[in-house]
């Protein structure tokens, strides 16, 4: 490396656009550690992801795009807590010092770590294939963050913004030829391009939820895989039958087909019997899934129109178990976990 | 990848020996973030360490040891801010799913995280080059974190055990040609092993040295280049020349050559030669460097007696810049940041 790890900690990460100071940030980098003042009413929310150059972006993916949404996606998990972001930080393997790469990849971090307050305050820089992990701190009132457990038969389920978006970039791509209209028109290919590098992290929704939401996450592995997390973790325990011990009932949900909120640019993308299934299960949504009981409806589409923020009312928890779509016909189909037969 | 991620993480990472309860976490894993509850006396300190395959650890590395050392490392950077390790979150890339790699991963993980009651409270499991990322979360009482930034001229310089196995161990690792008497005995291969993978990290010592150490860090590139960092940061604000602002005036160091703590294994695999420099110079020692005025010395002694850690006075913090070694024969020779040809 022609810059010592130091040089370029200092040159690109230390830079005032990244390590500005913030309260509950008592020490930033350069020490053994970093330390944070906890306010004493408040718990730590912390939440790591990595992503890997040709696993989770193109290796040769624009790095100033790149660099935020490496730190978006995980904003992305605190906002699904309810927390509000406090700083970051950073452990970078880079297979060689690309100074041009590092420059637009810190100014990408910069942008977003400018947008949310939310400083780099330590990391680790190495030599290896190139892969980036973040974790993102947050601050919650104490029993306030929004969990994945909370949710009860009767919930009403949410998700902001559109579902699918990501998807469709994916399938961009990786010249995917189901995509419709190609070559893509400059306005659509941004507008792609933005889902994927650019997700709309639903923050300040997230930290005005306590008290309205019962559960919530963000949607990171496409709603149909992500809502059934919110399923199992919010079993309920039921007496088991007749032996000792409890049996934890998992939950279901119904999702209305029709309500599930689709972009104009995937409508006109992708092909219409594609549609559904693409916008439950493509990943990389970053738009939070929300239950509540429906005595919070009207406060909630409330604060989401104040927030400026889309936000659809797409089914309800139930009961039994399993996970159902009700179609535009009436119909209903159960997406399994492991397959979505049921649909082709 | 034969598990799914959700999977592999329920039957390595979320394991009771593991995932198990203290307080502090509020909320471990399978959330979309943790949660620490920090008390109001209390700071939180951070530390991140990346490990990559064949840049930080062999390839075939045995998997036990392996676990053991990437928890130990970060435990070293809390021992060295002074800090009780309270838990850690996990970032795994995976080229594949070997059930028996992890298996053993997680036996070594577990190992120190249950000696250090510092459970895994969440991360992130990719398909990437083997890479391992950990940050450790540890408490101090708030402003008694130890620092880089506190060294005063005048102050003695103390490293804990001795330095330069694991430079050995690398040695050996890499079938380096100055490694005397190969094939190495039983008990030699042990000891290096042990000083690689499994440093006795300084945690309790580290603990104890609130109103003791003036400064202090770990010392993972070698004594010479992480008392620089202590040097660097502990600069006085002196008066400039007439002009405006401040010249932060750097301070300097004088080690002596016979007081550096060499094992027996150490004196006898390593030439005469070479051992002072690849004592002061070999990474990966993870021993603590603490400064402390002379008035402490007759309390850290009988602390690190108590303790029955090795505590070694090597040396003084001095007002005038750089890094002089006073060799045995009188001698003074300075350790530049660039070369050591004095030494050959």
């Amino acid at each position: 490396m022609a810059l010592t790890e130091f040089e370029l900690i200092a040159r690109y990460f230390a830079a005032q656009s990244l390590a500005f100071k913030r309260s509950c940030v008592a020490l930033g980098q350069g020490d053994d550690g970093a330390l944070l003042q906890v306010p004493d009413s408040r718990q730590l929310v912390l939440s790591v992801d990595t992503l890997n150059a040709s696993i989770h972006f193109p290796e040769k993916a624009d790095a100033f795009l790149l660099g935020q949404r490496c730190l978006l996606v995980n904003l992305s998990d605190l906002a699904a807590m309810g927390a509000e972001p406090v700083a970051f930080t950073l452990a970078l393997s880079l297979p060689e010092v690309d100074t041009d790469w590092l420059e637009k990849f810190s100014r990408g971090l910069a942008a977003v770590a400018g947008q949310f307050n939310c400083p780099l305050i330590g990391g680790d820089t190495t030599r290896g294939p190139l892969s980036i992990t973040i974790q993102a701190h947050g601050l919650v009132e104490t029993g306030q963050a929004i969990l994945r457990s909370g949710a009860r038969p009767g919930d009403d389920i949410y998700v902001t913004g559109t579902l699918g978006d990501a998807a469709v970039a994916l399938w961009q791509l990786q010249g995917d030829s189901r995509l419709q209209s190609s070559p893509l028109s400059e306005a659509d290919l941004a507008c792609l391009q933005r889902a994927f590098y650019q997700p709309d992290v639903r923050v300040e929704l997230g930290r005005r939820l306590a008290g309205i939401a019962s559960a919530g996450l963000d949607i990171s592995d496409g709603l149909a895989s992500d809502l059934r997390h919110i399923l199992k973790a919010s079993a309920g325990a039921a007496p088991s039958n007749g032996t000792d011990g409890e049996h934890r009932t998992e939950l279901g949900a119904v999702l209305n087909a029709d309500a599930i909120p689709l972009s104009d640019v995937f409508t006109r993308l992708v092909p219409a019997e594609d549609q559904l299934l693409l916008a439950l299960t493509g990943g990389d949504d970053y738009e939070l899934c929300i239950c509540a009981s429906p005595q919070h409806k009207r406060a909630l589409l409330g604060l989401a129109n104040q927030l400026e923020v889309s936000l659809t009312l797409v089914g309800q928890i139930v009961q039994s178990p399993g996970l159902k779509i009700r179609l535009k016909d009436g119909q209903s189909v159960e997406l399994t976990e492991h397959g979505y037969q049921h649909f082709s």
